[in-house]
């Protein structure tokens, strides 16, 4: 969490001009996002954010990234809306980065969702779903199979450090994965990154998705896969069943799962949790302490791995 | 410029129940502030900031810098407004630490102020001295003499690495101002940092004064000189008169000095700069690079000092 941009008033005024935003009231860096630069600034006609991709973001993508947040926002997704510039354009250059307003939404991150807020999560990403379904852009999910493959081939040899077997599990679940990762399911456009901080509540009800830059096509159910990752285990890591109910019951409320796809839910569960370990794994064998980047604990995500290898039937998850 | 401490949105909501701010929209940590963490809140009735007060603020004096804030802001000073709790206190405790709102004020720090910013803030010092004079609570000056000399005897020893003679050259300026420091000059409650970062302008116009946290009793004209030091000279190290006219002459519109105060300001204005070189440079030999003190470069306030040690009357600051 950082501001790794310095942006001075004259230059954001500057810049302001060509949006339709009003006068710049104050803007503050604030500790949010941990791939770019992100501000919050008040105006004349209300709040915005301000954001300066840093390199960690591939700027080939920001055009389908952007897109699709205004594509989500027209169809009545709350999620921030890219303002467009007197111009036309949504991408404009500050301080040397690739840069863009997007509308400031109200809303509260949980660090302790409830069963309440898991349905309404599992509502919001059906709807998600099927706002994105006419959406013309397309971008391949760079952290799919081949992707974890190269995350492991680069940590593998020490991945025993982390936990010791760890190694041999891991290539197991790829030779499984290899031979049995479902095809053919429902797909589309999906968030892949819908964790609790990218999710606001105003008391009860969900005010808002953000952070889109994992977002790409795959599997609707391996997005419903990383929520029942994301919201329904518990500290202890124990899967709390009644917000997987929750949160099951609430998209299917939106957008009813097929028989393939329930069936298919314990091992998209199992990829998703090896696609987190792996990109946990990875920093942390490589990213240096007190870096910009945090560094979090991959054995969260071991855990989960080993949980869903043991499911019989996605019955167990609270599947209605 | 950090968020040292983490606050969840549960304990927030639980702290904002005891003061009448509304319910809570959101709240973002911001980039500001080299001593708290810092939030900015966002709730329906309007924006405020939530400080931490973390180990390097002297949590005895908190009742004085708030109080003063309160005082001030109670007179007309735009200053932020510490907010009451429902039980009449206004320093709770979150997260472990000292808490406090305070009412979030519009405006845009400058880079580049010009002498009509000058003017505004010499006016708002002046103000900011009268208004400040029937403030019961007295705080003595910690960065005084005295405790530039603690500084000293810290630093001394590695002075030359910075620069070659500069241990011989600070040494002088300690016999000299022991010996020849201004007495019996008017003085009361001054800011004490008013540097451009704590001064906030929607404009031409100033919106607000902030940062109260060097606050303290000292000679009116030291809080001048300081400010002299902190808007009047230009990145290449030279004396912009325009803008030190501007100055002066803002203040003396609302408090004109005194012909001992003007005779001072030499002095009081190389005190200063040795005031701001010396911690500069405790912290760039002491601090170790990458930790969360951001370093400045002492030597900007060496050059200060020669500049002031060579003026021989106060005309040439631009006294009218």
């Amino acid at each position: 969490m950082a501001v790794y941009t310095d942006v001075a008033e004259g230059e954001l005024g500057a810049f302001l001009k060509h949006y339709p935003v009003g006068d710049l009231l104050s803007y503050k860096g604030i500790a949010e996002g941990t791939e770019n630069s992100n501000f919050l600034l008040h105006t004349s006609s209300g709040s915005y954010i301000l954001t300066l991709y840093e390199k960690r973001v591939e700027k080939a993508d920001l055009p389908f990234f952007l897109g699709l947040m205004g594509h989500l926002a027209n169809k009545g997704v709350s999620c921030p809306l890219p303002v467009t510039a007197h111009d036309g354009s949504v991408i404009g250059t500050l301080a040397g980065r690739p840069a863009v307003i997007i509308t400031f939404l109200e809303g509260l991150s949980l660090r302790r969702p409830t069963a309440t807020h898991c349905a309404e999560v599992g509502k919001a990403l059906a709807a998600l779903h099927l706002a994105g379904a006419d959406f013309p852009m397309t971008r391949p999910n760079a952290l799919a199979i081949d992707g974890w493959r190269k995350l492991w081939n680069a940590a593998r040899d020490r991945a025993d450090e982390v936990e010791p077997g760890l190694a041999a599990e891991v290539d197991a679940d790829f030779a499984d994965f290899e031979r049995n990762w479902p095809r053919g399911l429902p797909a589309g456009i999906i968030h892949a990154d819908l964790f609790p901080d990218n999710v606001f509540f105003l008391g009860e009800k969900l005010s808002g998705l953000i952070d889109f830059y994992f977002a790409c096509d795959d599997l609707y159910a391996y997005d419903v896969a990383t929520c029942l990752n994301a919201w329904c285990f518990e500290k202890d890591f124990s899967f709390n069943l009644t917000k997987g109910k929750a949160l099951l019951a609430g998209y299917q409320s939106v957008r009813p799962l097929s028989g393939e796809e329930k069936a298919a839910l314990p091992m998209l569960s199992r990829g998703s949790a090896l696609r987190f370990m792996l990109t946990r794994l990875y920093d942390w064998l490589t990213v240096s302490d007190g870096g910009l980047v945090m560094k979090r604990d991959p054995t969260e995500y071991i855990r989960r791995m080993r949980f869903h290898r043991a499911i019989k039937s996605a019955s167990e998850y609270g599947l209605a």
